[in-house]
C-alpha cells in the first residue's frame, strides 16, 4: 500500500522530504551531503534548462565550458571570494598517484577560473560585451543538507559577462534579473516573485551589488532562487581584464555573474505543491497529461489517443498490476497537470474522463475536439497555479511598523516587510533576536503594501533618516 | 593578418592543434591537463548531445545524475576496475575546513556509485530493465594531456543497464554499440567505422566484453570514438544487486556500461578536417550557412535572407572590420558547409554566390529558389564527406599475412588488418616490436580484404589455430 503525505501546514519539513521520495524527484546519496537526481527530477530539471537556454540565448549569450578544478592560488586572489567560499571548499589535493604541488579546488562558482581566461581574450572594445555561459556542477561543503535546496554538489548555470563600463555592467545585470529570471520564474514556474536588491551583508562575495528574485514559502521562509551580481571591476583589477577603448585607451573591463540551480525544484515542490504531491506548471512538468486505461481492453483506445495527443508530454500508464486507484494516487503525486481515464463505457461513447491536478471533480469529455480541450485545460491550470501563488504570497508578507509587529509576524511564520535604516549594525541585531535576515530591497510594491507602512522610521532603531526604505525580512533556507 | 595552417600530411600533430585554434574550439587551461571549450566547440557539443540523446530515449533510456564524488571503498570493491583506474584517479582529502576521514574519489567513471543505488533500488523482474544515462564531466589524470583526445576533466554520457539475463545484456550492449553509436558515427558525423569486441587485454577495467567503434586516422592511428560494454554479473556480484524472478528465486542481475566522450570532437577534426581547417558534418556544424554581405550596403537583403533561411542555422557576418577574404577564411576554417556571398551585382540580379566547403568553385545561384537549393547542396556536402571518410579509410588498412608486412605497414603509418591466434603473450610482442595494440575483432570486413588474409596462420606466431580469426591492429591515440 502506497504511503500517506504529512499535512503541508502541519510538518512543513517531513512532507517536503516525502513529496521528494514519493514522487521520485531525488535521494540522498552515499556521499554526505549529495544528492541523486532520479529521472522525473532531472525530466523537470532538462525542461527547465532547454527553456532558460533558449531564453539566455536569444540575449547573445553563449555556452562554454570551463575546468572543474581550481587553483587554490586563483580562489586566493580576491579577498572577499576567497572569505565568501572558505568554509565551503572541496580540495583535492592527490592525484594520478601523487600529491599535488598546488592543490586543486572543486569549483564552488566559477568566477576566477574564467575570468584569468577573459584576461587573455579581451584586447579591445571589439571584444566587448562577453557574454558567456556555462551549465555545470558546482560543489559547496553542506553541513546541514537538504535535498535541492543545500546539497554539498548542486547542478546550476552561472553566466559571466565583461563591459565596458559600470552603467552597462549594471543594466545587463539587471535585465538577466528582471528579463530572464523573473520572467522565467513567473511564466514558466508560475511563481510570485519578490524581485530587488540584497543588503552589503547579504550580497555575493565579490560583488558591488547583487540583485535576487526570492519566493516565500508556506513557513514564511524565503528561498532565493537566482541571483545577479554586478560585480563593478573588482575581479577586472584582481585579473587584469582590460580592454583598449577607441580613443586607444587602457581599460578595466566591468563585470556580471549570475546564476540559477537545481534549487529551483525546491522552490516548485515548497511553492505549489498540497497534501497530495506537486502540482507541477505545465511548460515544465515531464508528462502534461498522463493516460490510464481501466484494463488491458481499453489499451488500444489509449494508444490512438496519445497519438492524437503528440504535441503534449503524454504518458500511457498501462502497468496493471496496480490498480487504477493507486496509479491515479501516485500521478497525483507525482504533480501531472491532467489525467484521462479510460474505462469501457467511455469508449462506446467515444469520450474521456478528465481530472485537473486542481481540481476535485472529473469531467466527462467528448473525444471529438481534445486537443483543443487539452490545451485550454493546461491554460486553466497553468493560471490557477499563478494566482494561488500570488494569493499566498499576498498571505504571506506582512507590512510592520513597529519593533513588537516585526517579531511577532516572523514567529509567525511570515515575512516582514518594513522600514530600515540601512546600518548594518542594526540588521546584525535583527538577525540576533528574530533570526530573520534583510532578503532585498523590493524593486516594487503594491500600493496597498506602501500605504500600510505609514511609519517612516526604522523598524529596529527608530532612526527617522531619509534613506529609510522598506526592505522584505524573512528566515531564509 | 591571419595565420595560416600546417598541411595535414606534413605535420598531423601540429595541424590538428592549430585547427582547434585557429577554429576556436578549445584551448588548454591553467588546470595541468584540462581544457576550456570554447563557444564554437561547445556548440557542436551540444548538437551532439541534442542528436544523440533523442536516439538513446527513443530506446526508453532515461536520464538522471549521480554524486561526482564517490567513496573511495566503493572504488576498491570490485579489483580490476580498481586497477584499471587506480593510476588516474583524482581525490578529495580536503573538505569544508577539515580533512575527510574517508577520502572522495572524483569520478573517473560511475559504475560503483551508481550500482549501490541499483541495488537499492532493484528489487524484483518487474524493474527490470533498468535503463538510465547520465550527462556528466569525469576525471582522468593524464600525463600526456592532447585537447578533446585526452583530458585530465571531459564531458560524455555515461549509460548504465541491468537485465534478468546475461543474453539480455549482451544484445544490449551490442545494440548500443551497433543501432546507437555505429549509426550515429555514421549518419550524423559522417564517419567510417571499424565496429568489433575488443581482445581481453584491451577490454573495460570489470567488464566480460567490450565492443567498440573506431575510426582510423590520416596517421594510421586508432581513435576509440565510443564504447558499449557487458559487465555480466561482475558488478552485481560486488554490490549485491540481485531480483527476484517470476518464480521467486533471487538472481544477479547483468549489467551494461556504455559511452561517448568530447573525444568526437577530435575525431572530427582528424577526420574531415582539411588543410584549409575544419570540415563539418552539417548536422552538427552550428551554422550551416553563414551569409556574408559585401559591404554596409548588402546587410538589409542579407538579413532578409537569412530570415528566408530561418528553418536552417543561419549566421550573417557583418563584421567589416575584417575584409570579405579574412572572412571568407575564417568561415572557411570553422569549416561551415555553405558559404553566400552578397555584393551590390549578387543584388541586382536577384542572385547569390555559393561556395561549398569541399569545393573551390563558386555558384552563382538564383534566390527564388534558395531554400530547396540550400537543402540539396547540405545533403551533398554531408553525403561527400562520408564518401571521402570512407575512401580514406580503405586506404589506410591493409590487409597483411606475414610478420614482414605488419611491421611495415604499422611503420607507414597505416593499420594492419592480420589474423591473430588470440594468445595475449602474442599481443604483447606485437605492442613491444610495433607499438600498435589490437583494436578490436571487426564484426563485418569487406569481402576484399577476406580475399587478400590468404593465410590463415597467425600473423606473429605463424600457429596455424582454428580459432585465428582477422584482428585490426593499430596505434592508438
Amino acid at each position: 500500500m502506497a504511503k500517506g503525505l504529512p499535512k503541508k501546514r502541519e510538518n512543513f519539513s517531513e512532507w517536503y522530504n516525502e513529496v521528494i521520495a514519493q514522487a521520485e524527484l531525488a535521494e540522498h546519496s552515499p556521499v554526505k551531503g549529495s544528492m541523486t537526481i532520479l529521472p522525473y527530477g532531472f525530466k523537470i530539471w532538462e525542461l527547465i534548462q532547454k527553456e532558460l537556454d533558449r531564453r539566455l540565448k536569444e540575449l547573445g549569450v553563449e555556452n562554454a565550458y570551463f575546468p572543474l578544478f581550481i587553483p587554490q592560488s586563483f580562489i586566493k586572489k580576491e579577498k572577499e571570494h576567497l572569505e565568501g567560499f572558505s568554509p565551503e571548499l572541496a580540495v583535492v589535493t592527490y592525484a594520478g598517484g601523487k600529491e599535488l604541488s598546488e592543490p586543486y579546488i572543486v569549483r564552488p562558482t566559477s568566477e576566477t577560473i574564467i575570468y584569468e581566461a577573459y584576461s587573455r581574450w579581451i584586447a579591445s572594445y571589439r571584444d566587448l560585451p562577453l557574454m558567456i555561459n556555462q551549465w555545470a556542477n558546482v560543489v559547496r561543503w553542506e553541513l546541514r543538507p537538504r535535498l535541492f535546496l543545500r546539497t554539498t554538489e548542486f547542478l546550476w548555470q552561472e553566466g559571466h559577462t565583461a563591459h565596458a563600463t559600470l552603467k552597462e555592467a549594471d543594466e545587463f545585470a539587471l535585465k538577466i534579473l528582471k528579463d530572464v529570471y523573473q520572467r522565467f520564474l513567473e511564466e514558466v514556474l508560475d511563481f510570485s516573485i519578490i524581485a530587488g536588491v540584497k543588503s552589503d551583508s547579504q550580497k555575493f562575495a565579490g560583488a558591488q551589488k547583487t540583485y535576487t528574485a526570492e519566493v516565500i514559502t508556506a513557513e514564511g521562509k524565503a528561498l532565493q532562487m537566482g541571483t545577479s551580481h554586478n560585480l563593478a571591476d573588482n575581479f577586472a583589477r584582481v585579473f587584469n581584464i582590460t580592454y583598449l577603448d577607441g580613443q586607444g585607451r587602457r581599460n578595466y573591463v566591468f563585470q556580471t555573474s549570475w546564476g540559477v540551480s537545481t534549487r529551483l525544484i525546491g522552490g516548485l515542490i515548497m511553492i505549489h505543491g498540497d497534501d497530495f504531491g506537486l502540482r507541477l506548471p505545465p511548460k515544465i512538468a515531464p508528462f502534461e497529461v498522463v493516460i490510464l486505461p481501466i484494463s488491458e481492453k481499453e489499451v488500444g483506445f489509449a494508444q490512438k489517443m496519445k497519438e492524437e495527443l503528440k504535441s503534449y508530454r503524454v504518458f500511457l500508464d498501462a502497468d496493471f498490476v496496480k490498480t487504477l486507484g493507486e496509479r491515479i494516487y501516485s500521478w497525483e503525486k507525482k504533480g501531472v497537470p491532467i489525467r484521462l481515464e479510460i474505462g469501457p463505457k467511455e469508449i462506446k461513447a467515444n469520450k474521456v474522463l478528465l481530472s485537473q491536478r486542481d481540481k476535485k471533480e472529473k469531467t466527462l469529455l467528448n473525444c471529438s475536439n481534445l486537443n483543443k480541450l487539452i490545451m485550454e485545460r493546461l491554460e486553466e491550470f497553468d493560471f490557477s497555479l499563478r494566482k494561488s501563488a500570488k494569493e499566498e504570497l499576498r498571505s504571506l508578507i506582512v507590512a510592520v511598523n513597529h519593533w513588537q509587529d516585526f517579531q511577532k509576524v516572523i514567529n509567525e511564520g511570515k515575512a516582514a516587510i518594513a522600514n530600515w535604516c540601512g546600518n548594518p549594525l542594526c540588521e546584525e541585531n535583527i538577525q540576533k533576536l528574530t533570526t530573520a535576515t534583510s532578503r532585498c530591497l523590493p524593486f516594487s510594491l503594491e500600493k496597498e503594501i506602501l500605504k500600510a507602512l505609514d511609519s517612516k522610521k526604522c523598524v529596529y532603531c527608530n532612526k527617522s533618516l531619509e534613506e529609510t526604505k522598506p526592505w522584505v525580512f524573512a528566515q531564509a533556507y
